[in-house]
């Protein structure tokens, strides 16, 4: 028989023993959520039926999660070709988990969730990051201490897991891993088969030219603030709380994004001490387009590197089976959700594809 | 010796045992802030230096729950007389205790707290409650539904403590208990000695009948939209969120007030099966000018009452003795917060008095 539960997990960095708080502590599940309006310009984002239509599936995903149909539209955020969001994916692993709450990190979402969220005071929306403006000067700053309180609250006692929703959120990463002098351009993910790394890297690079960030290494407050969004250094911000207040594990929930979250981590001299994951999926790892464990092996930190093994080619549903062919790939924390879910219900990854079917379902019947 | 950790909480009401999660399960502490206008009528609340400043109270109590410090103004809540908010015995007992993350949600509070907090969608400042309107007609029920959400979530696994911050509490609970149909004329308590009886009775009557509920027993959500708040009505969401998604027990944490809460729930004909407690202060159980029992005992829903033995008439500050003669008594869950630090860390109420005297030195060290 396949392993189940923890043993399960594929583990490419680290130790799995490091894993183990997954199975056996109490947890909380967080999604930041945010935008940037880089998500906006034709061609960066498939996570969204249109260019304009990505600023809204924050929202729309986080309203999903928590009531289960989304309420700002009447709409699942699906790509252009109809992929349906991989939140699904997390609705169902956290279903299947039982004892995991998700709570909702608003940093500075397009349109506020209609469902309760923890709001950071200085949310805001990011502005494309070719201006070398992203935020306003002060705001990185403002808003990792802020996620840091939260952290510091949620990691008493609690494995802290942070998932993400930001389309566009590759091409941010990849100019914060570049403005802290890290070697990122063609190495981010994508939500689709097709990676588009020279508009991302167009887009990168005129924003650090701007802001006299190029080929340097910045402070990480200044080069957020100049190329950056809202999410990833609140991201950063809650993981160094939660680490701060003593959680046996914090696990960074995404792919080639959270890269870009440690690196902040890295540069800001954050020591986790063992207690750093970045857990995703199978279909992030093995990505033909990206190498999230480039991008990791390059970190001055310690991050367990660890995946799901999730494997859809058996779906009942076309939409579900694309994951198998380079799309949506990971986001809202799904990769680590799934991973919750096998670990403290001993299951495989078909249990898993079982109650993603299920919910598919679900979501299907009821037009959504 | 006396006796520590769960065996020393006193049990007024229901099974001791229903206690024992307390103990030994995973938990999350919340605090419910909002405001009401009511709290602006001189005599109503000593919540505050002045009856307006109680508007601000909520918001610097969470703020200094989570960053040690109020932001939105340098300055602790403190009542006319300089006793300090019951915020600081929440703070100190919640360090000791650890391991449980402490989160606030904003139902209605006059400025948006400074720090992370979860806000409902539908928060509102109530109106006083003399006027018959106190909130928009269906804003009671879109914040239970909202607050139900979050409740769904933090339930999974996780005993949910729910505490309070609104100044003016007790008038408006005494209200929305009448227009339900039970009696608490004259048995809520209030932050100081003298308890303004007759003041309270004036606005909540008043209200009643300006709505036609005058000695009816009104439908929940809209006893609550004419005579009620916007904090009141989210606790009970969020007890009922909490309790349908299997928690193995919820705590309402505070006075009189918390019987109003448990008073909508039963209304609303919610079965909590054992599963639901209102933990307090022996100075509130013990209060001459109020009666906790008498409102619980109304109750048909089945609540284990029970308090912290808290004692403070050895504190080696004047401005905690004080709560020995009347004052505070209770507020920001402060009673659940100690019976958590004590029934997690089998500590006796003179172990949290240290640590409530350590943090108030601290804070007055630092001249707030």
């Amino acid at each position: 028989m396949a392993p189940r539960g923890l043993e399960a997990l594929a583990v490419y960095r680290g130790s799995p023993d490091s894993l183990r708080p997954l199975a056996s502590e109490a947890a909380v599940f967080t999604v930041v959520i945010g935008s940037t309006r880089t998500s906006t310009v034709p061609g960066v984002s498939i996570a969204g039926a249109t260019p304009e239509a990505t600023l809204l599936t924050p929202t729309l995903d986080v309203e999903y999660l928590l009531a289960g149909r989304p309420l700002s539209l009447d709409v699942i955020p699906v790509t252009p070709e109809g992929i349906p969001t991989p939140a699904l994916v997390t609705r169902a692993s956290l279903g299947l988990a039982g004892d995991v709450p998700a709570l909702v990190v608003d940093a500075g979402a397009h349109a506020a969730p209609r469902v309760p969220h923890v709001a950071l005071p200085s949310r805001r929306v990011g502005e494309r990051i070719d201006t070398g403006h992203a935020l306003p000067e002060g705001t990185a700053e403002r808003l990792y201490g802020e996620a840091r309180l939260l952290g510091q609250q949620l990691g008493r006692g609690h494995v802290v897991v942070i998932g993400e929703s930001i389309p566009g959120g590759t091409t941010v990463a990849m100019a914060i891993m570049e403005g802290l002098g890290y070697r990122a351009r063609g190495l981010v993910s994508s939500a689709g088969p097709e990676n588009p790394h020279d508009l991302k890297w167009s887009l990168a690079s005129r924003g650090l030219e701007a802001s006299g960030l190029i080929g340097k290494r910045g402070e990480p407050f200044r080069v957020v603030d100049a190329v950056g969004d809202p999410v990833h250094v609140s991201v950063a911000g809650l993981a160094a709380g939660a680490l701060e207040a003593g959680s046996p594990l914090v696990v960074l929930a995404g792919g080639t994004q959270m890269a870009a979250a440690a690196a902040i981590l890295d540069r800001l001299g954050v020591h986790p001490g063992g207690r750093l994951a970045l857990v995703t999926t199978r279909w992030l790892v093995e990505d033909p387009t990206s190498d999230i464990l480039a991008l990791v092996d390059q970190l001055g930190i310690e991050v367990t590197l660890a995946a799901a093994p999730l494997d859809f080619s058996g779906a009942r549903y076309e939409g579900l089976k694309y994951y198998e062919r380079g799309y949506v790939k990971e986001g809202v924390g799904a990769g680590a959700a799934a991973a919750l879910a096998m670990a403290r219900r001993g299951l495989g990854p078909e249990d898993v594809l079982r109650a993603v079917e299920a919910e598919y379902e679900r979501v299907k019947g009821a037009r959504l």
